[in-house]
């Protein structure tokens, strides 16, 4: 059996900067330090993280003092507000192609826009932008959902950044048809659709997929998903104990993807799981584990 | 046979309110008066404007003084600045909606959007909007069209009133899968698009559709096009003259329309030219001439 590693597999560019902002923070402070939720969706990270003293909170209430980190996904403004009104200490670990989302969303509600938001309404990425997008701003995930509102005639859209190009191209296909004016922002991060057309491709080269990543990693449910409907089967799993021998019974070639915030040892770790599996039969080839060649 | 008038067939608000302008002004004036280009698409109604003195010039070359309407799909704002230097008396009978248009057209080019028009590339109203839109403005008929320019990240959108609701829609949806920042605004006229739909509805229910419009007006053009796309007989005529007996063998129902600019006296005699053909067999049912109910 051969194993093959997608381009763009895991961390993005704005998972590895919070990151690197968190384990500068935790380095260079004495008082205790906060996210609210995790920093990013990956359980084994955000417990390597709790190791260094930084702990996820579900919320604020009984925190008095110490350092709140903004976790990749961004908070509502009303939420940092809160957080400086109880003294903490913010350091902004927003992804800086969230952050584009939230300003845009707020200069169109500034503009009188009434936004729509491309998401899912859970999401705390999404939770965020609504928050600068102003009360009568909504929340759709796809090009049916428009009809359940009544919107008005000057519609300003932005995006979660792990949304697909497909998606939003549809949503605002539709919001021009009966909208006076509609002004878009296409706040897709390229690194969420890299990573989804190199898994894609992947997908077609060979006989299973197999997806590292949080559970409660949207983008990485995403590529699960994709990969999917596409026919081909697909594993979404977090770490290597949940590889299945039975997966790789009639596999001639196996390929890997990781989500935006899986890290490379995660991968390196699933990697070594098949390779373990191989000891009855399953050949593994390659030497590169970061990037094997398609 | 039963004959079916659509409901909007006929004059829309702009070249209604263009005509009434330029009879006001015949009768109040005793200077030359000219249009740039025929005031509206039909040569019948600019013949019976003629005899009231208003002559279509193709250019304003040889022309030294007088009045001279703007007529109804507008023209360049180059083309009236040198209107104005000749001393010439400007006249505006833009249709509101184009006025629309080229307005939202020269606001995006001011704020430095790449503007891109949906239209028809030679038609006068879409030679006026460009006249606003800036330099490094494009026109595309369709989404195909868009890979033929290399895009600015930073779009504006607006489109030729008579276009069609669907192929903005697609156009826009490409754009948004590229471009950074899309700002459309539909200035579609509502009354072409009642038009067509009230055009397509009655198509359904007759066993030929007859056309009556100027061969020189693109949105009769498109409803003939429309029409024919749904695989129903279709002729588009001029006057009633045309008419012809082979097309009515066949058929218990007969559906008319007309364009933007066709005017209603038109449409009756093309209604009284299918009556006579009647003698031989044909039977007319309906007595309202303006409206017959589907």
């Amino acid at each position: 059996m051969e194993i093959y590693l997608a381009q763009n597999a895991g961390f993005c560019f704005g998972v590895e900067r919070a990151l690197g902002i968190a384990h500068d923070t935790a380095k260079n402070s004495s008082i205790p330090i906060y996210t609210l939720g995790p920093l990013i969706h990956n359980p084994q990270v955000v417990e390597e993280l709790r190791k260094e003293g930084i702990i996820p909170l579900e919320n604020l209430d009984n925190i008095k003092e110490g350092i709140l980190i903004i976790r990749s996904h961004g908070i509502p403004p009303s939420v940092i507000e809160s957080a400086r009104e109880k003294g903490l200490t913010i350091v902004d670990a927003t992804c800086p192609f969230v952050k584009q989302a939230q300003e845009k969303a707020e200069m169109l509600r500034k503009a009188d826009y009434q936004v729509v938001v491309l998401g899912e309404r859970e999401h705390p990425e999404v939770e965020g932008i609504l928050g600068f997008a102003g009360e009568n701003a909504v929340c759709v995930n796809d090009h049916n959902n428009i009809k359940n509102f009544s919107l008005s005639n000057k519609i300003g859209v932005v995006s979660q950044t792990t949304q697909s190009v497909r998606v939003l191209s549809r949503v605002v296909s539709e919001l021009v048809k009966n909208k006076r004016e509609v002004r878009v922002f296409n706040t897709i991060c390229t690194s969420t659709q890299l990573r989804q057309e190199a898994a894609l491709k992947l997908a077609r080269e060979v006989d299973c997929m197999i997806i590292v990543g949080g559970r409660n990693s949207a983008n990485t449910k995403r590529l699960a998903q994709l990969v999917k409907e596409r026919g081909i089967p697909a594993y979404h799993i977090e770490t290597e104990k949940e590889l299945e021998k039975g997966w790789f019974s009639d596999v001639d070639k196996v390929g890997l993807t990781g989500g935006a915030s899986t890290p490379n040892w995660m991968i390196q770790r699933v990697i070594e799981g098949i390779r373990k599996l191989s000891e009855t039969g399953l050949a593994y080839k390659g030497t590169d584990v970061k990037r094997l060649p398609i």
